[in-house]
C-alpha cells in the first residue's frame, strides 16, 4: 500500500507519524477545556466529539463520542469500526467535498494535552517474548532451565491492575516496597533500587466475549493497539512472586502511547509467528499472519540531557501474537469486555542491543550499560525519561503510535512516617 | 449489643440472619422489573431506590440510588455511610413515626430476585490463611518447606478477573483448559477434573485512595463484607502458575454473596489477628482488632439430594486482615476504587473438617470425603450444589449475608468442535 493524501498537507510527508493511512484514536483537551475525542492526521488533531455533535460523523444512529473515551465505539463491533474509519477517510481525503466543513474542526495537535483514550477495564500482561522469558530464565536459572516447561504451550500471563494504567507523559513515582535481599536477615521497607521498564505492545479488546473463543474470533475482536511500558520494581518482584506471581512490583504504574492505531491501520503490515518448537494445541493454533512488522526503540535520557537510543526491536519477535492471548484467555470461559488491555510482555530481539529492559541490558546489574552522555546505568534512576517509540513503515508513509514515555520521580518520603 | 427491634415482626428473632442490627445492602428486582438497591430487613427488602425517589431518603443532595449497583455510596465516604445507617435503623425501628409511609416500600424477600449488589472494579484474591497455606504447601513441598519464604511478611496476593464474579445463585459452567499430568508427554486440552471451591470472606474497598496508606486508613476505607467462592480449577492451574502465579484456573467464575454486609454491623464481632512468628515491619502493623469472629461453613449437594455441611470454620482463622491486605495492595502506589473486590485467601481452621477446599478435605484427591447421603468426592461433580454459609452471633441476634451457591454444570462439548 502507498501513501494515501490527504488535504491536511503535513499528513503526506514519508516520515509523518499520522498520514491519513493511520487515523489513531485518542482524547484530547485544549487550554482547560473538557476532554473530547479526536483522530490524530498530521500536525493536527480532528475534534470527533464536535464533528458528531454537528452531524458531520453519524454512526449506529447513537451519540458515541460524547464521552472522552473510545470505548462505546468498540463496544460497537467490526462493521462500525469500518464504517468509522470510511468516513474520516473521506472527510480527510485530498479533495474532499466537506473539506469547508471539517477544516474548523482541525485543532493543532501542538495546542492539544492528550489523555487516557479509553478507560480500561482490565489490564492482562503476558510474557510471550521468547528472548525475553530466555533472558530471564538464564539469569534466574541457568540456560538449560530457561523456558518454564509451560512456555512454549501456552501464552504464559498474570492479571494486572488497570487503576494503575496511565497516559504517555505522565510522571511516574519510583515505589516503596517490602523486599529482601540475599544477604538480609530480615525483609525491609524501602524505595525501590531496580526500577525497570519492559517495552512492550498492547493490545485493546474492543467486541466483548462471554465463553471460550477461537484465535480467528480473538483477532477479529480486537479494536487496535498502543505502545505500553510495564514498569516493574525487580526487588520488590524478587521478594513477593513466588507462587503467586507478580503484584505490588507491576502495581505503581504501566503507561501506554496516547494514540490507539486501528488494526484496520495495521493490516499491511501482518506478519507470520516465528516456527513452533512444539505445535500448538487447536485452541492455540495459528490461522494466519497475526503478528505485525512494527519497529520499536527505547530511549534514556538522564534529567536535563539529552536521550540516547538504548535498545532497538521488532514487534513480530513475539512467539504468541495478541490474537493468541486473547484466546487462551478465555479458554476458562473469562469474559472478556471492550477496554480490555492485554500486554503483550517484554520484545526482546536476538542481539544484546534488542532487550526491551534493563534487567536483560545490564544483565541483571552486572553489565552496566554507558548512555552517550556519559551516565552509567544498570536500572533507572531519579530524573530519568524513558520513552518507547514505535513506527511501522509503508510504501513512503509511516504509520506511529506517538511516543510513550515517562520521567520517574523520586521515592516519596517514607509513607508510613506521618 | 443485644437485638435492636424492628416493626418488621420477621427481624426480630435470633436466628434471622437480617434483623435491624445488619441492615446489609443488596440489588433486587421482582417479576420481570427492573433492578434496583435494597436493604435486608426480616423477610423483607426495603427497596432504597423508591425511598430515594420519594424523599424519605435523602444523602448528599445528589441521587445515590439510581442505578443498580451500591457503587454511588461506597464513593460518598464512611461520613455518608453512618448517615444512611442511621436513617435505615430510624426508618425500620419498632415505633418509627414514618413507618405508614415506609411499609408500602417493603417487598417480601421470597418474590425478589437478587442481583450483584455492586459493579466490581478489580478483584484482587489473597492467599493469607495460614492453615490453607500451610496444607497446600505441605502437599507440594513437605511440611518443612510448606510456608513460602515471604509469607510470615506480606499477605501474597495476585489480581484477579472483575468480569467473572457473579452473584449467588449463578451456575458455574465446568471449564476446559490446557493441562499436562505428569504422567503425559505433551499437555491436552480437556475439561478441569479437579473442579473445587475456596471458603472466603471478600473485603470490598469504599473510599478510593492514590498512594500508599496504612493499616488504620484501609480499614476506614473499607466499606463492607460478602462472602466468597473463588471457584478453582486445581489441575488447569498446577500447569500453568509458574511462574506468574494463577490465571486461567480462576478465570472461570468467583461467585459472591447477594448481601454486602456494612462494617458498622460487624463492629460488635471484631477480634485480633493470631500471635506473629515474625514482628511485622510497620506498614503491616496491627493497629487493633481487624478481624472479625464470623462463623463459616460450606454444604455439598449432589443433584437432586439433600446438602451435607463438608467444612466449618471462622473468618478468624485468617492471618492477615483485610485491612492489612489493603494497606500491602496500596504500598507501591497502586490506586484503589470503590467497588475493588479482595478476597482474603481460602479460609481453613487446624482440623480436618475445617478445611476451606476439597483439595484439602481429600488431601489433593488421596482421601476422598463421603457424603451423608453416599457419594463419595475428591473434587466437584456435575450437578453438585456447593454453598458457602457465614453468620456472626451476638447478643440474641445473628448477622447473615445470605448464601453464596452455585451448581456446577457439565462442560460444554468442545468449544474449538464447531
Amino acid at each position: 500500500m502507498a501513501l494515501m493524501k490527504s488535504w491536511v498537507g503535513s499528513a503526506n510527508s514519508a516520515d509523518c507519524p499520522f498520514p491519513l493511512n493511520n487515523l489513531p484514536y485518542g482524547v484530547f483537551s485544549v487550554d482547560d477545556g473538557e476532554a473530547r475525542c479526536g483522530v490524530a492526521i498530521g500536525d493536527m488533531i480532528l475534534d470527533v466529539t464536535e464533528a458528531e455533535a454537528q452531524g458531520i460523523v453519524d454512526l449506529a444512529g447513537t451519540p458515541l463520542f460524547d464521552v472522552p473515551y473510545w470505548n462505546d465505539l468498540m463496544e460497537q463491533g467490526p462493521a462500525v469500526w469500518a464504517a468509522l474509519r470510511d468516513r474520516l477517510t473521506t472527510l480527510l481525503a485530498e479533495g474532499a467535498a466537506e473539506r469547508d466543513e471539517v477544516e474548523p474542526l482541525l485543532v493543532p495537535m501542538a495546542r492539544a494535552t492528550l489523555h487516557m483514550p479509553m478507560a480500561v477495564s482490565e489490564y492482562t500482561d503476558f510474557y510471550a517474548g521468547r528472548n525475553h522469558a530466555f533472558n530471564v530464565g538464564t539469569m534466574f536459572r541457568g540456560p538449560e532451565n530457561a523456558l518454564p516447561p509451560n512456555w512454549l504451550h501456552i501464552p504464559i500471563g498474570y492479571n494486572g491492575r488497570a487503576s494503575s494504567v496511565v497516559v504517555s507523559g505522565t510522571d511516574i513515582r519510583r515505589p516503596w516496597g517490602q523486599l529482601k535481599g540475599p544477604d538480609d536477615a530480615m525483609p525491609r521497607f524501602v524505595p525501590c533500587a531496580r526500577f525497570d521498564i519492559e517495552l512492550e505492545m498492547g493490545a485493546i479488546v474492543g467486541t466483548p466475549s462471554e465463553g471460550p473463543i477461537t484465535v480467528a474470533e480473538a483477532d477479529a475482536n480486537i479494536f487496535g493497539y498502543v505502545l505500553l511500558n510495564d514498569w516493574s520494581a525487580r526487588d520488590i518482584q524478587a521478594w513477593e512472586y513466588q507462587p503467586l506471581g507478580p503484584f505490588q512490583a507491576k502495581a505503581t504504574a504501566t503507561s501506554i502511547s496516547p494514540w490507539i492505531v486501528t488494526k484496520a491501520a495495521l493490516e499491511p503490515f501482518r506478519c507470520d509467528t516465528p516456527a513452533r518448537e512444539f505445535e500448538l494445541l487447536d485452541h492455540l493454533k495459528d490461522c494466519g499472519p497475526m503478528l505485525y512488522d512494527i519497529d520499536l526503540a527505547v530511549t534514556m535520557a538522564p534529567a536535563g540531557k539529552p536521550a540516547t537510543t538504548i535498545a532497538r526491536t521488532n514487534y513480530k519477535e513475539m512467539y504468541y501474537s495478541a490474537a493468541q492471548q486473547l484466546a487462551h484467555h478465555t479458554t476458562s470461559g473469562c469474559p472478556m469486555t471492550p477496554g480490555d488491555l492485554l500486554g503483550s510482555g517484554t520484545i526482546s530481539g536476538a542481539e544484546k542491543s534488542e532487550r526491551g529492559s534493563l534487567l536483560e541490558l545490564s544483565w541483571g546489574g552486572k553489565e552496566p550499560i554507558t548512555l552517550d552522555t556519559g551516565e552509567i546505568r544498570s536500572f533507572i534512576e531519579d530524573g530519568d525519561t524513558l520513552t518507547l517509540t514505535g513506527a511501522a513503515r509503508g510504501d513512503g508513509y509511516t504509520i506511529g503510535f506517538g511516543d510513550c514515555t515517562g520521567t520517574v520521580l523520586p521515592a516519596l518520603a517514607d509513607p508510613y512516617k506521618r
